[in-house]
């Protein structure tokens, strides 16, 4: 599939500026980004007239639980204790491996219909968010989750799978990719965090888990090992090859320099965060000592959304209302953690900016709609006006996934029906 | 206009449970909501069936200034000072009536994309205001948004203004109301405040303004009359037929007792509250202590959208954070909130709830799209997931304004060219 976008706008994400311009692709490639040229009798299969909208990266979403869209809705407004131990892990025990499947492919459509082409997934059953993945043509990385307790066989087990998915998943295919992780300190038995530090260390890979998402989990950590989890995965030496936090809500001065130190990514749930009421984490500060910056939805059952546009909204201003401060976290800043930042931090390859030899993951922006006029300064309008109804056409590895409302490489109605009939079946287990 | 919605589900807003049923409605009104029935061969203009999607109340926007949507994007992240003085008010000063006109519908459009029918529009050049409500088919309640020093020549024109203003406006037009209110107490001399008093006495009228959105606000306020401004209104009488304030983040105790004596309405402003990083407001307090809340976008300069959903998201989300309490402000009251209460807190007649002869002011939220699936509870799905891609439809006084992406009865193109050519010359005025 070649092809072509012409008569728009171009934001290629290298920098924050918005020029006139044309974008051209062959297969899952960019082959052209600049100034608009004439075609020279080259084919394409489409020749897309922008009418003036904008062409940009697509959205990744750098921390997400895909498959956790069944539980959307499921139990809200209660306390974070009840909500997880007597909602969430119940109904999740449940979970057979093609239910992840099948939500899996529901979590994509809401990606593609809100300009996000690729996510960094952790959840059960990797095989099968990885053929979902492929089937839904949505660039996944999966990040490991290993989590257990204090025995041998635990540990076994851990270690041996992390290492067998690394192996199997890495390579396997143009849109999987597997990043070394675990679920959390407070899940995980120190025994198994060596072993994981080891295994980083052998294949020179960064490690990737949550930390610092709430209060009392910073608090247990010292209680159990004298320092903070950011301090623990320093002395562990889990950052040699860099690597990342999801959430980082509750992270030090000396946690935000290790980070630093260590080129670590703080990737950020914003609104998650603030639904299960955890905080706000220190974005500005982060920002300001240089630390790279990534934005992720976490999954639909706390969330309830998986939209990039609520994120970026969030991320800039509940930094303003932290600080007390409405000049914090200005829009530029969250539209570029949203598009370049989060692929980075996922270690995607080549997908982070508009250009010749990038992957031709893009979304295009549609300014023609009451919320984006006027046009004073677009990338603000996409930041604290923008929402979905804005997104006119998603492009992942080079196919058109969204447009206009519609899902051409995908029967939605099918994937709502499978989901349905899935969610019901196992509330009947 | 007769119309017919069936085949789907209604949410009348009389409680919050949602039922199968059908809705039919003439001309402007409702005249009848509940299980689907033969039409007996009554004729209608269309019969729509919603194919299992939800119709409900339209969402009224209880405190904005809708053509501020003419600064959107043009002044963020800076300090809230220069915001106002070097940016926004050196605008307005140049603003033209025929530049209320346009921005006022451009702001209708998205409204209507958004599900909502009617604001409670606080502006200059009221009559212009009220032209585009009646042209667009936007249900408009005019706030007074007196202001002024201490000499006898503003006081003469402010009073004389509000007087005049209330009794052209009030049954000029089924969409046109007008509700006695000022600017703030930092705006207003006491004496013409004074002057208000009395005639909302005489009138028997609510009084409505901006109410301790800021905290030096209310210092000043303490500084100046030796009271809060909420307990400064009381004590001139302003409460004593009810009325509201706009944004009410630094209410103490005993200003929200006041509230609840007089059946006043706090009107909460969430996204520009976290923009300006003015605060968030303690709705869960009032809502423990009866106090009557109402939900508003505020100006498109200072949120940057007239999105409904954003702000049901924010009012929500925003209290569990603030209460470190995942369980606060649940998802069915601030639904109720936003469709229900803004109505009433706005003294709008018989649009509030779905029920035979109230006024048609509806909209279809479409269920059957990614971010709605799987459907364990509606309400928490539109509050928590809902975006407006899900507004399929928008019924204003009994006519579709919006349905799928169009204005049936607004021609966008030309708004947006006519909003875009008054910008461009007030910037060069």
């Amino acid at each position: 599939m070649k092809l072509r976008f012409y008569n728009g706008l171009v934001l290629t994400a290298e920098d924050m500026e918005i020029r006139s311009g044309e974008v051209r692709t062959n297969g899952d490639t960019i082959t052209y980004v600049g100034a608009e040229k004439d075609t020279d009798g080259e084919k394409f299969d489409r020749e897309i007239d922008l009418h003036g909208n904008l062409i940009m990266p697509s959205f990744k979403n750098a921390h997400t639980h895909s498959a956790m869209v069944f539980l959307r809705s499921y139990a809200d407004d209660m306390p974070l204790h009840d909500w997880l131990f007597r909602q969430v892990f119940p109904m999740e025990d449940k979970l057979a491996p093609e239910d992840v499947y099948i939500f899996t492919k529901l979590a994509a459509l809401e990606y593609f219909s809100g300009g996000t082409t690729a996510c960094f997934d952790m959840y059960f059953y990797p095989e099968y968010i990885a053929k979902a993945g492929i089937d839904a043509g949505l660039r996944t990385v999966l990040c490991g989750s290993v989590s257990g307790g204090d025995d041998k066989a635990d540990y076994d087990s851990a270690l041996s799978r992390l290492e067998e998915y690394y192996n199997k998943f890495n390579g396997s295919d143009p849109l999987i990719s597997f990043k070394i992780g675990f679920h959390a300190e407070y899940t995980t038995h120190i025994s198994i965090l060596k072993g994981i530090a080891e295994l980083a260390k052998k294949y020179r890979q960064p490690v990737y888990t949550h930390n610092s998402e709430t209060e009392s989990e910073v608090r247990e950590c010292i209680g159990r090992h004298g320092k903070t989890p950011t301090a623990l995965m320093e002395e562990l030496g889990m950052f040699e090859y860099g690597g990342g936090g999801f959430h980082c809500v509750y992270l030090t001065d000396d946690d935000m320099e290790i980070f630093r130190r260590h080129g670590a990514w703080v990737i950020t749930n914003p609104c998650s965060n603030c639904k299960l009421a955890s905080g706000i984490a220190p974005l500005a500060e982060m920002r300001e000592k240089g630390i790279g910056l990534a934005i992720g939805t976490d999954g639909a059952a706390s969330n309830n959304a998986l939209d990039m546009f609520r994120e970026m909204y969030l991320a800039s201003t509940l930094q303003k209302i932290r600080m007390n401060d409405a000049s914090a976290m200005p829009a530029d800043a969250v539209l570029e953690m949203a598009v370049k930042g989060s692929a980075l931090a996922m270690g995607l390859d080549r997908c982070d900016v508009l250009a010749a030899g990038k992957k031709a993951d893009m979304t295009v922006i549609d300014l023609d709609m009451p919320n984006m006029q006027p046009l004073h300064n677009i990338v603000k309008n996409i930041v604290f006006a923008g929402n979905k109804t804005n997104v006119r056409m998603t492009v992942s590895a080079g196919k058109i996934v969204y447009e206009n409302g519609t899902f051409p490489t995908l029967d939605a109605e099918k994937i709502f029906a499978e989901a349905n009939a899935a969610v019901k079946a196992l509330m009947n287990r």
